[in-house]
């Protein structure tokens, strides 16, 4: 590597705080090597209240491009000059490629997904889903699908301070995308969400429901519901098969997908942006997700 | 390499414009890897109109330090916390210190070149010099010899627009340094200089003079000027042998040393700075240097 990086090396970076943890330096870096690419890629721990000053800094420093993580995606997303549908409907950047100076804001999570679903034979167009969950990933999967495509979404969340996103997520989809038709329902309502499970084509959760430490549990306890073409799939990716996935699978489910496949095409999907290259995602699953 | 930067690993860089060429991030990289430490090294191309905004971008990003090369070197020295005494005689920084997010300016490039001289067996130390050059290289081994106790050091240039820039090195030295005796003379005056040379333990090429297009050229036509022990030195490393070495070599002076070690030495004193360990030099050297 000592070779690798010349006074030309061009510069891609993480920035969010936490990123010690983060396994996208080894995965981008790894990807640059094989696609023979002259770039690197680091990460800089940046808490919220420094988001702005950071993405300056990106910008004067000549920065290609760079992939956002909490806490601030959201923030970013203001401060790009131009945003993607998905970002702009998510609220969320995860993804900016910076050109001629101008940042382009996109958001790869719900990207990484559908291509996910993708890899295992579901197209998410024509379909209904159901889809467990408020949050920044639950929004990036909600917005995606109704972009790709699918005809209905039905949203359960808790009765907590993330419902009102659930039922935000529903207005703008309203709005940018009316053929698709969206509903909010609360994940109390176990009834409500064995109902509208029952002729949904795909099934999702995206709650943290089923991640360590919370990995005895499922939100889904009647396994009933888990016809063999119900599509299932996680967006939990630690552990790599949740008791959700798992319970699907033994009740018959022929398709049922953890969250690790997501986390591999939604970084596949900004090193395309990056690069307009394809990441080699079969050396990059082998190497770090496996 | 895929392996080696992760989320954690800290960022050092060089500024300036043009760094495409910089042997810096070799030698740097190789070095970090040699000892285990982790750290990349990157080189972003900053013209001085933005040098303020790079050292601010670097600041915000956590970088731990960087080098500085023309022409953002002076107005790096105006921008950091703190300067090292060798920095502020010579009014330029090339490597910066970040530590508690204060910025520590520091100029190797003397340092390398007296080492480069101790490495051959000669110390500043109580010498005579003659130094051909007021530029920034020339100022830079006026200030670290009177640094490091030259008792007398005896400037020629051009009578061109640096010129003043020898006298106030001058009036610097003196001020900081009154027991060194600085004087500055005309270069056109070879009587003058031959005469300085004479009771001279050191001469230096700080020029151009020798560096490739000018590689046919030395300043010293009189090679009977070129005593056994009269140490010679260049700063110029392009050709590696400058005319001016080789003849004082083929005249009998038993130390005389182009300026590649400078090169060398400058970069393990800041790499010394920026992680308070030894740079491998030997593996170095032979690596990039030969």
């Amino acid at each position: 590597m000592e070779r690798r990086i010349s006074g030309r090396t061009g510069m891609f970076c993480l920035i969010g705080t936490p990123v010690g943890h983060s396994g996208s330096p080894a995965m981008y870096n790894y990807s640059f090597q094989n696609k023979g690419l002259d770039y690197a890629y680091l990460a800089y721990d940046i808490p919220l209240e420094k988001t702005e000053e950071a993405v300056q800094a990106l910008r004067v420093l000549g920065c290609k491009g760079f992939n956002v993580t909490m806490p601030c995606k959201t923030k970013v997303a203001e401060l790009v000059d131009e945003l993607s549908d998905a970002a702009k409907l998510i609220g969320a950047c995860n993804t900016v490629v910076v050109k001629d100076g101008k940042l382009y804001g996109n958001n790869t999570d719900g990207m990484g997904f559908v291509r996910n679903l993708k890899e295992n034979g579901v197209d998410v167009k024509g379909k209904k889903m159901t889809i467990m969950g408020a949050g920044g990933a639950a929004t990036a999967v909600q917005v995606q699908s109704a972009l790709d495509g699918a005809v209905k979404i039905s949203i359960f969340n808790r009765d907590d301070e993330f419902y009102a996103n659930a039922e935000r997520t529903k207005a703008k989809i309203k709005e940018m995308l009316p053929e698709c038709d969206v509903n909010v329902y609360h994940l109390e309502d176990t009834e409500k969400l064995y109902a509208e499970i029952k002729d949904s084509d795909i099934l999702v959760n995206a709650t943290k429901v089923g991640m360590k430490p919370l990995d005895e549990q499922s939100l889904v306890e009647d396994k009933s519901v888990f016809r063999p073409d119900l599509v299932v799939a996680d967006v939990v990716y630690n552990p790599k098969e949740t008791k959700f996935v798992k319970e699907a699978k033994e009740a018959g489910c022929k398709v049922a997908v953890g969250g690790i496949g997501m986390l591999l095409w939604q970084g596949a999907a900004a090193f395309k942006l990056f690069t307009g290259e394809d990441m080699p995602t079969d050396e990059v699953y082998e190497l770090f997700f496996k």
